[in-house]
């Protein structure tokens, strides 16, 4: 049987998501073998995606092929009562025979949250990136309309070699705020390694006045990832959603 | 000079408020190390009231005496320089000279935060207490309503023996609901030891249906701990404010 879960988990204390071993301490590994423990055979798990190591989730789509006789419930409930107290199942259904949550995610959401204020808080700290100094968020927001769109986007992106494209089609970014906390959201069809975090470190030096608006076409023009911001550490970043 | 300051901290890892000698793990332990150090003689710091192994601040008062050339603000950056993470000052400030954090207190406010839905969540695991079954808000406010006012709370109390009175005045009792997250709120002059942790109990065991609401009265004026429900886990609870 084929089954997609739904979970959440907090990334501090991991090495991301990708196992990259037997005993590793990453999010894939600790599923993989738990339910392979579950199922008494090897079984394998697929992420609609990796999250670097700090990064979160709260609502990560995985598949798996297994043989159990438990129902998608009672395999939800026997993970939950097994999993470490920073990863949560939500849901667990039963899968179309070909399911993959890698290869069949059409839209990706992923929110990235900034603290904005002269004081760090110390409650939001492992979700949020402190930033002192006020940012303008009408011009934030002027620079986010226009990285939206079909683009090339190598200059948002970590690795020095492609081998695929690199053109994604990004949606639509919100910026909101709520009290001190600044929440930029990002829905396309797919990011590039680290895009998502330089995308808001560009967006905060225009947000402090260190760049213009319009210096976003010229990097997106570019194609040069020195020309783009910096990349903003991962405690911030959590993968909200994917959609099939 | 005489400072006031006011602090946040996330109390998960620390052994509460009260130091118990000179190198542990207590937030004033902390604050008087690190003022000490500042000012070059002892300092004793002078918290609004304590708080136990686990309970978090939002708004948690401190006085202190010392003799520094710098001024408030200074002192205010220097203690966010040098605490851990989840220790933080908000403010800091030149008190009148006999001001003291504990004995003029007048009004506190504790919050006391619910996760009630049939899955953990993982990002608010530390500050709040899960509850998987459903509570009945109804019936707990017309509970609230009767533990209010000016009453002997001996029965809400962990202590055994009573040297000083245990009467105390709950000015309201407050609940509300954002998303699957219930926040108890209660002001009043004073709480007695584990008080608010004991309350909460009895309350969620209205919730449940375990309790009728009537019950509180019964529970007051029997003024015998057994007669009242569970002492509930410190991560739910936060001193959000004191006022003078």
């Amino acid at each position: 049987m084929n089954y997609k879960a739904v979970l959440q988990y907090d990334g501090t204390r991991y090495r991301g998501w990708q196992t990259q071993g037997n005993t590793d301490n990453t999010i894939q590994g600790k599923l993989e073998t738990l339910l392979t423990k579950m199922a008494g055979e090897p079984v394998e798990v697929n992420g609609s995606g990796r999250t670097d190591a700090g990064v979160h989730a709260a609502g990560q789509v995985i598949s798996f092929r297994c043989k159990t006789k438990e129902s998608p419930e009672e395999i939800c409930r026997y993970m939950n009562e097994y999993l470490p107290e920073d990863i949560a199942v939500l849901t667990v259904k039963e899968a179309a025979p070909r399911f993959h949550a890698r290869l069949n995610a059409v839209r990706k959401t992923y929110v990235y949250r900034i603290w904005n204020a002269p004081v760090r808080n110390v409650f939001r700290r492992r979700f949020t990136t402190w930033i002192q100094k006020p940012l303008d968020l009408d011009a934030m927001e002027q620079a986010a309309t226009l990285l939206c769109g079909t683009h090339d986007y190598r200059a948002f992106c970590s690795l020095k070699k492609f081998k695929k494209s690199t053109v994604r089609t990004i949606e639509k970014i919100e910026i909101g705020k709520m009290g001190q906390e600044i929440r930029i959201s990002y829905t396309g069809d797919g990011f590039l390694y680290h895009m998502v975090r330089i995308l808001t470190g560009t967006l905060v030096e225009v947000g402090l006045g260190l760049r213009k608006p319009e210096e976003m076409t010229e990097i997106l023009e570019g194609q040069e990832r020195t020309k783009a911001g910096r990349l903003m550490p991962p405690e911030g970043l959590t993968l909200e959603s994917v959609e099939y």
